[in-house]
C-alpha cells in the first residue's frame, strides 16, 4: 500500500486535477493523490511520515540537514520525485536503493526562456534603456543584437536543446557542449578551442563535483572581448570574483539568474557590478510550471503503481 | 550617366566594400558608388545634387519641409532608396514618377528581434528585477510566460513573418493580421473578434491615414485584463492617452519603442507610468544594419544600371 507525501495542497490540488482529467481515471490513482500527506520541508516531521514511499520535495531548495532528517523520517521510501532540473541538495540526502527523479521537460521551457531573455536583454541593451526611462532620458543609441552570434550551450539536456531551437529561430548559432560528446554534441574537453570563437556562452549544467568552480579566471579568460556569460546553472559553477574583475574591466558582460550564496547579500559587490544583468533565481519559477509538474507526477505515479520503469531517473549524465 | 547620393562616407564606403567583394566586382557599380555626392539631410543642398538620380536618404527621419527641398534639388531624381521599412515622411514629398525602395528584409531581423525581447521582458518581468538590482533587492517571484501565449501581429511583412517564427520556437502562437486576409493571415476587419483571445498585441503596420490612430480606447478596451500591446510601428498608431489611461489603472500592460512625439519631452506622463517598458525608437538600430543595407543598396545599384525592376518599391500594401 502506497502513501504519497508533498509539500503543499496546491501540488496535491493540481495533480488531482490532472487525474481526474484524464481519458480513462484512474481510481488507486486518485487515491492516492487524495490521502497525501502535506508535509511543508521548513520543519522535521513527527511520525506521520512513517508509511510514505514516494516523496515530492519543496519547489525551493532547503538545507541538507533539514532534508536529511526528513528523509530519515520516511524509512519506507521508495522514490524522490523533484520539481527541480537541478537536484544537487537531494543527491547529497538520498539513501542507498532510493530512486530520485528530476523534473527534466518540466523546466525546459522556462528556463530556456529565461536564457533567451537573458541574451537578447544583454545584446540589445534593454537594462540600460529601463534606466534611463527611469530618469527621463531618451537615450538613444546603436545596440549589439543577438542575430548572426554563436552562442555556446554548455549543458545539451531538456533545457540546451530547447534553448538551441529558440536561438535558431533568432538567426543565430547555438552551438552545444556536453560532458561526452555526441552527434552534433561537443565534449566540454573541446571548451578551451570554443570559447575564444563563442559570442556568448550559457551554462546549464547540473551542479556536480566537477562543474563546481569550472568557469574560473582562467575560462573566462579563454573568452573573446564583449562576449557574455549566462548564468542559468547554480551559483558556484561560476567563480564569483573572476567573474566581478572582467565585469568590472568592462571586458565581458554577464546575465546571471544563479549566485553564490543565494539569496545574494545586501552589501555582496555583485548587485552593482557594471556589466551584469541579474535576476533573483526565476529561470523556471513561472505560473506555467504548476501544471506541467502535476503532468509529470501523475504519469511517474501511473508508473510506479503499475511498476514499470520510472522516467528522469538521474543518472548523473547531463 | 546615373549620379548617387548618400547621406555619408560611412554608407558609401559599406556600399564599395561590399561591391570589391563580389564573386564579380563590376566597374560601373564600383565607380557609381566611388563618385557619390555625400549630403547630409540635415542643411538644404546648393547646386550640388542637380545631377542626382538615384538618391540614399539618412536612417533618422528628418522634416518633410527639409526633404522636400532636397528632392526639389534633384531635378533627375528617378528613384529613392530609403534606409528605414517605414518611409511615411518620404511618402510625403516623393514626385509623380520617382521610385521609393523601402529597406524591408534590412530590418525585419532587428525589429522583429526587437519586438520578441520586448515581449519576454514584460511576460518575465526583467524590468522589474532591474529596479530591484538597483536597489539590492532579492526580489524573487513567480511570474508569467511567453511560452503558451497568443500573440497577435497586427502586420505581416517581412517583420511579422520574422516574428512569428520567432514566436512559434518559443512554444507560442503567432496569429498574423494584415490589411487584406490572406492565406494564414487575417484581415484587419476582424480584430474585433481576435482581440479578446489575444494575451499580446504586437504593431508593426506602416503609418498610413488608416492605421494612425488605429489602437483607440476601444481598441485597448476589446483586450483583455493582462494582456500586452507592444508598438514598433509608429508612435501615432496607438492613442497615447488611451494606452496612458490602461496602464495606469493596472488593466494592460505594453512595451514601445514608438511615441507621439519624438524624442519624448523630459516632462511627458509616459516616462513614467507603470507597466511600460518604453525603448528610444531602437528597433531598427543595431550594429548589423550597415553590412545588411549596404548588401540591398549594391544588389538595387546592380539593377538599376542594368535596367532591371527594382526590388522593395513601396506600393502601400502590407
Amino acid at each position: 500500500m502506497s502513501q504519497l507525501c508533498v509539500p503543499s495542497t496546491a501540488v496535491r490540488d493540481r495533480g488531482l486535477a490532472m487525474a481526474r482529467r484524464q481519458d480513462d481515471p484512474q481510481p488507486e490513482l486518485i487515491e492516492l493523490l487524495s490521502g497525501a500527506v502535506i508535509h511543508e520541508p521548513t520543519s522535521l516531521p513527527g511520525q506521520e511520515l512513517a508509511g510514505v514511499d514516494f516523496w515530492v520535495p519543496d519547489f525551493l531548495g532547503a538545507d541538507p540537514v533539514l532534508y536529511r532528517g526528513i528523509v530519515a523520517a520516511m524509512p519506507g521510501l521508495r522514490v524522490i520525485q523533484a520539481q527541480t532540473a537541478g537536484v544537487d541538495v537531494l543527491l547529497q540526502v538520498l539513501p542507498d536503493g532510493v530512486e530520485l527523479c528530476d523534473a527534466r521537460g518540466v523546466h525546459g521551457s522556462s528556463t530556456a526562456e529565461w536564457a533567451l531573455t537573458a541574451l537578447l536583454s544583454v545584446f540589445r541593451e534593454f537594462p540600460r534603456f529601463e534606466r534611463a526611462r527611469q530618469q527621463r532620458r531618451w537615450d538613444y543609441s546603436v545596440t549589439d543584437e543577438l542575430a548572426g552570434k554563436r552562442v555556446l550551450i554548455v549543458g545539451a539536456g531538456d533545457v540546451g536543446q530547447q534553448l538551441a531551437r529558440r536561438i535558431t529561430a533568432c538567426d543565430a548559432i547555438p552551438v552545444l557542449v556536453a560532458r561526452t560528446a555526441r552527434e552534433g554534441v561537443f565534449s566540454i574537453g573541446e571548451l578551451p578551442d570554443l570559447l575564444p570563437g563563442a559570442d556568448a556562452v550559457v551554462l546549464i549544467v547540473p551542479k556536480t563535483p566537477e562543474t563546481v568552480g569550472m568557469v574560473d579566471a582562467a575560462f573566462l579568460a579563454a573568452m573573446p572581448d564583449g562576449a557574455v556569460l549566462v548564468n542559468a546553472a547554480r551559483g558556484p559553477v561560476v567563480h564569483t570574483a573572476a567573474l566581478l574583475a572582467e565585469l568590472t574591466s568592462g571586458r565581458l558582460r554577464a546575465a546571471v539568474d544563479v549566485v553564490d550564496p543565494e539569496p545574494l547579500p545586501s552589501d555582496h559587490p555583485l548587485w552593482l557590478a557594471p556589466n551584469l544583468l541579474l535576476t533573483p533565481h526565476v529561470a523556471g519559477s513561472v505560473l506555467g510550471f504548476g501544471d506541467r509538474f502535476a503532468a509529470l507526477l501523475v504519469s511517474q505515479l501511473h508508473r510506479y503503481l503499475h511498476g514499470e520503469q520510472l522516467a528522469n531517473v538521474v543518472t548523473g549524465e547531463y
